[in-house]
């Protein structure tokens, strides 16, 4: 039963990601506001009830995978004696360790592009980075208060985007993978130091 | 001639704030969406082009006075010797001790909810907050660089953004024009100290 589920599992995996590549191709061929659902399901040859059980939304399709990180249940679940900034550091050391292969460049700048192109697409980006930093923030309240709390969430949310912004421009601006993501390396450790020592701090003061 | 070019100052500014109080009404009674810039030029007994001289579109009429301060020009413009987050602490500071009159608290209630229940002025907002970030990170980029520069301004417009949520969640939530403004001072101190000082501070480390 436990290797069926898994069987289950996996294949359902593979769906959401044939999905998923199969509505990008089409989205940045013709741009985010052109593309239909019916058209995306047509293509990958699903239903289009299929679809939107693995997607609720045209938006959430375009934004699988693109910095939906669970802030929030990566605090929840740090280990006791961690400060909070400690796993959300890790987490983002390790993302900026794993590197984007030079072959998929091209995809991934001509996803970024089909972003900025499309105020619907911006929009969602920014609802979920709110949510994001909500959720956050609450697992924060109970220790520090729901001000301190939603401010510390808001400063975090503000660092990731910066790095995310950071790390495009760094590519869209003509470096390779390698050096981009060497850049993101050494962005996120500035990030994390900027945020736990304070602003103060880098003055010298 | 001095005297009179304060004169036509006094009256161009008396103009303006006729045209927006005029906006402002009709926004509020009708929705943001629904009123034209027609209308509000008619109501205010000017012609349209003297309504684009005052405010170049209907979205910078409706967040006239609305977070739009100059950021940059606070920080570029600090005394020899302060830290960059002084000036930003006194200023904001400043704005928590300028109470709004209880009076006045129907009015800017009013303005908020038809900030939050139009989509084109949330954009705008937000597009006003990035132009904001940028010219602050500009000035700080001679001396921390492009990226911490950037790092350090999306935080400080991140906390301003909170604080003035806060502030309005307050009042939306029936705490008086006194109390929202003495919960809103002491939310400005506890900003910038966590600015300042960092978040491993607030862990008490």
């Amino acid at each position: 039963m436990v290797r069926m589920a898994g069987l289950r599992e996996r294949k359902k995996e593979q769906t959401r990601q044939r999905i998923a590549a199969v509505a990008w191709q089409m989205f940045t061929e013709r741009g985010f506001d052109a593309v239909s659902v019916n058209e995306i399901a047509e293509a990958a040859e699903v239903a289009k009830a299929t679809l939107f059980a693995y997607f609720p939304s045209k938006e959430s399709l375009a934004l699988h995978g693109v910095g939906g990180d669970d802030l929030a249940g990566i605090v929840a679940r740090r280990p006791a004696g961690q400060t909070f900034l400690e796993p959300l550091r890790a987490h983002h050391r390790a993302l900026a360790a794993g590197e984007v292969p030079e072959g998929e460049l091209e995809a991934l700048l001509a996803r970024v592009r089909v972003i900025q192109d499309s105020p619907t697409l911006q929009h969602a980006a920014n609802a979920q980075l709110y949510h994001q930093r909500e959720a956050l923030a609450q697992v924060l309240a109970d220790e520090y208060g729901p001000t301190a709390a939603a401010l510390m969430a808001a400063q975090i949310a503000a660092s990731l985007l910066t790095l995310q912004e950071t790390y495009f421009r760094h590519l869209q601006s003509g470096a390779s993978a390698l050096e981009a993501h060497r850049a993101l390396a050494q962005d996120v450790e500035l990030a994390f130091d900027l945020l736990g020592h304070g602003l103060d701090q880098a003055e010298g003061r």
